[in-house]
């Protein structure tokens, strides 16, 4: 799963059936201060993120294929959580790297 | 799922016999603004994609093997998607990174 | 799996049904030596980690699905062992690479 | 699955069982023009590919272990297809990225 | 699969009981000439590899699990084959790329 920050919504006529009805929106993943890490993703959206709204995606196929409610869907990657706050560690209990 | 533009077309005389009949579609994963992202992927394209037309594209193995009808096959990244429009997100209502 | 470091919490008031009760974090993906490698992931974790203590995480869905106790749920990666020591390899018994 | 381009053997006397009576080659994934992209993949070979010959490698799990007739096996990676040509798309019929 | 070399050991007192017994070693992805590719893996090795040696891992979930002997292990990544000797493929049959 991965932190990211949500960056755009995707419009798809020709889709596959299983996402009709579904947001799609692109999902830049990024470290905790904000920076941009790696590839962006496509994901399904069922809890109404909002643009720029930092997110935790995860690439479970088996539960987007629950969420699509189509056993057969090639859905992957999904928001699974709306991000409230990160907590930067501040107050490390231990430290194992010197 | 990744967005991607198709950049070619593959031909295989020899393939695993699953692959027998599908278009392979070279894909090269894209950030939201056409840059390239990462390795490209090889799809099958059910859907008639253009080339340079920019896609969504899923690793999801189940759902391939389901599509080319073949639970055998090794088939993995297929086209789910051709996308008609990229949404900026100009229009924020929240920006959760200040 | 991949060795990291807990770099964070995350709160979440709404997500997928089976996160809650769950601690999320993040860890960052390190070498032997500390050194940031790859993308940070989002993990749930068991184990009682503590802020910047070194972890042994992994992406298997079916195994974070048995902890959360759902199956359904899109939980991924997760906490698998709390790292002691890593063994610099300094006795090295054969080095194939001349 | 990727475009790869076949550059070593391996020879292996400890290993899986799995793996008996299987070339073992390293496959590094190309770009459409033939320029190395990502990390190189170890792949079971059925297809006879020659070396330095371009290829296609798919990482699914399920079929490999069908293909080396193990359930139990660890087998991921395989090629799944010999390459005649890569068509570049000269003829492009619409070009979404101004 | 993964082409890498081994380097170093993991010891972790806390770690989820599947792992119990199991050697972590931590092997890092090489190219054919030894170079580093890529991010880390910490493996489970049931072949008995020496620091230093190089080693193919997989990632294949299903197969670390039988090993470990627990169909609810996270375990993921695990050591494959000890390789004797990379074939750098000095005596092409035909090079596609010219």
């Amino acid at each position: 799963m991965l932190l990211a920050r949500v960056e755009g919504n995707l419009t798809a006529t020709r889709k596959h059936s299983s996402f009709e009805g579904w947001r799609l929106v692109i999902c830049q993943p990024i470290s905790r201060d904000g920076q941009a890490e790696g590839v962006p993703q496509v994901a399904i959206d069922s809890l109404g993120a909002g643009m720029h709204q930092r997110v935790i995606i995860s690439s479970d196929g088996s539960a987007a294929r629950i969420a699509v409610g189509d056993s057969k869907s090639p859905a992957r990657w999904m928001i699974v959580g709306i991000v409230d706050e990160v907590n930067p560690g501040t107050t490390a209990l231990e430290d194992s790297v010197a």
